[in-house]
């Protein structure tokens, strides 16, 4: 495991954590995380399916059962604090996915079963740093998030009104025209499949759309400038940090070397006043 | 309120100004403005409104009667001041859309009517401030802007001229001819769409339009790269002067503790002038 | 003029450098420019045209004449010095495009007469900053713009070689390969435009378009990133500049500090000394 | 040659040595590459193949035998060095492929021969550290990489699940989905052209298109935000290194100053002693 935390427990609580924390243990792990992915790859494939699908169901139900083992046995380790670690609840998530039901409203379920493969991102510790950096990265985007969200609202209201009658396709109720105000951002399409067939009908329709892409991609563009400005900073600081730093110890050492320099001067000129207070004494 | 510069007054203008600034007053205005913004989302749906229409456009008409009260009161406290602030222009500019007849050529603002939602961007500090700072780097593109401004003058008089006869509907007038250009620009469907037409007719037509991407959005980078520069140099400034600080302070504790060093120093040979001074006497 | 190299002249050359370079002379001449930008954007209405078409042309030819009048004042004033001017070369250019008779094959530089707009570009100081910053971020790119030129120049011979046969207006030639690499290296209508047509010709024809489009935006990107990082550069190296001259400046300082201590030292101890010698004396 | 490590050899090595590493068999090389690029462009063009084709390919023969012997003899000269040198196997490599037998089902190849134009990377030095430095930045990117390739198969194989009976053209086995997956992330035609007909089926398509869009560019902008940090480090490591020396100079010049002053102070001191012990001796 990842945390130490539950070391120095005994008994068949912390045989079981050994076991479980051990490295080739986590290989094995990852190692039936990449064959899985490659037989859920192959289910892909009907001609595979008709000629092994029986042999890759049953491998695919053997390795859900280490899995589920695995998580049981995780569960019983850390109890309650696996729930506060935001990587077991994902590995938690992605494998209680396959023992749904998977059918009836359920179906779509059975194609997530490969989120199960992301497991590999909470085992390996490269990878694991990287996912970790990117959703560090979230937070300082909420702020400038929410203004875009809030811009979103008000256009597609906007939209709705204006455009929704003529253009039920694209703009008939909010959640479209959240779609194609989203499409009309990544500037898709945005003038040939939508905003010109729009002025056709609506001649000033320009007037709405080239604002909201300005507005939008300038928005979207201080998003992005926040993530660099920010990995920049925590670089610069750094920097900045050891500079103080070195600033300190050049201080230190000129003050100390200048101590020791006043204190031999200071030697010779005590050993001065001894020779003449030792030739005023008789 | 904001500013804080009315507290002074007393009477009614006081007694108003510290209810209208209270924060319970202020949530009470964001629940509302919020409140407002999900009606106003509702009366896109048809279905809806035909069921709660009335019920509706009752909670609206309430609503906006709150904000015509508060920006009232706003205006008698603050009196000219009000117009010097552009947060409560523009919450004044969004409210006052509302009270426009929306009918004729006006029917258009109707559908602005939700623009008052943007007023959460004014009362949520931390909104307010990201907007502020999108706003704030603007006026560090205006000279590179009014560059981009021209080129795109220019080019839209050329592709005007070029053609505008063959292909009006694109190019037909300069109104025209500016939107393509913005299109070409954010490249939806320049080749395609445009220029292979185009060059159906006037073969050559590639050297107007892969120069004009390549100087638009090498300007447009440049516009980009002067946000990100822009920041990046504000973080690295205020870390340069706190390392000239720094030098500073390394400097004055250097030479106070030269000085006091020194100081013992000059009393050892002062003493030492004064032992020899009290042996010449007699 | 913006050099003032010819201000030691005397006599008409003298003067008549005095008069061109009055900043008045210049505002008007700022003025036609834009009075001209605005005629000639009028121009492109046939409607317009049809009513003061005559006035129109007339102004034109007016301010042709004085800005001919300018260069040719200028060229007397400045006579080879005109030509290293880069910023003198330009007007030349654009005035001279509408002296050339517009007809035959010619007739496209009729609408290249706009360009002349474009000296407003040399005429105000700010835009003039502008236009000199982004022509000096271009020497940078020239290493990484011919590696860019090379993978364009190789991939279209291939790409001429394998599809030209079967899709001649993409790839027929190296020209019309060289305009389809550019379309998709600006991602427009790659895929469902140019890729998957070809795919049902040649199935593997994404094994040379996704490795074009990955190295050739990767490219572009360093292209992109070398400029940031040089314009960071220049900000941070002026920031590091100012921090060597200010640890210089306190290393001076502390110096100096230091020596006039011990200066101060070294007399009490030279009086010291004179103390004993006189005593000495006697 | 590049590596001077064979210059120690004497007899035929040392001499081929000497002669190949010429500059001016270097520019002769670099030459023969442009001039072969040349011919290798006519070589597209049917009407000049009709009228020079034998005497275009009678001088690429030529050149390739160039080549051949230019390698050959380096191959002699380096040994088994040759292979470790990447740029020595990049230049093996692009000349190969024209021995190749281009007939069958390696007729592919032919079209390849113009990749040995890409040896001028190899030779001309800027172009050299040009390519180096985009090599350079791939490391970097590898794990960041691995997690966009992670999330790539698990999209391709949940998107085939979906939609690959339905849309079999884009989603019908896991490379199809790849393609469409990656031509999603390009923006090309995501909506107008894939999802929006795949909504037609699937009403919630969108729930997978967009969270893909977000996750796809957030990963691949982290991945460009690594490069542009990347190089800024580089050049402001150095810049801090630098100030740390110019630091240490600092404290080493301050303290040599102190000691010298010191010094001068001890032998005034010392003097003084010598004074006093003079005048006791009698």
């Amino acid at each position: 495991m990842r945390d130490t935390s539950v070391t120095e427990h005994h008994g068949l609580r912390g045989r079981l954590h050994t076991v479980i924390a051990h490295p080739r243990v986590q290989t094995g792990i990852l190692v039936l995380i990449i064959v899985n992915a490659i037989l859920l790859g192959m289910e892909t494939s009907p001609r595979i399916v008709a000629a092994y699908g029986d042999l890759i169901r049953l491998a695919d139900t053997a390795i859900l059962a280490v899995f589920v083992t695995e998580i049981a046995i995780r569960l019983f380790v850390h109890r309650a604090r696996f729930f506060t670690d935001p990587w077991s609840l994902f590995d938690f998530a992605v494998v209680t996915i396959a023992l749904v039901p998977a059918s009836g409203p359920f179906s779509v379920l059975r194609a997530l079963r490969v989120l199960r493969v992301l497991r590999v991102l909470t085992i390996v510790p490269s990878m694991r740093r990287v996912v970790g950096a990117l959703l560090g990265a979230v937070p300082g985007l909420l702020s400038i998030g929410m203004v875009l969200v809030l811009i979103y609202y008000v256009c597609a209201v906007i939209a709705t009104n204006l455009f929704g009658a003529a253009f039920p396709d694209w703009f008939g109720n909010i959640g479209r025209s959240f779609y194609s105000l989203f499409q009309i951002m990544t500037l898709e399409s945005w003038s040939m499949g939508i905003s010109r067939p729009v002025m056709q009908e609506f001649p000033y329709a320009w007037a709405f759309f080239i604002p909201f892409i300005l507005i939008a991609t300038f928005t979207m563009l201080n998003l992005f400038i926040g993530v660099i400005v920010d990995a920049m900073q925590t670089v610069s600081e750094a920097e900045h940090a050891d500079t103080l730093d070195a600033l300190d110890r050049t201080q230190e050492h000129i003050e100390a070397d200048v101590h020791a320099e006043v204190r031999a001067l200071r030697d010779e000129i005590r050993s001065l006043r001894t020779l003449l207070e030792a030739r005023a004494a008789p």
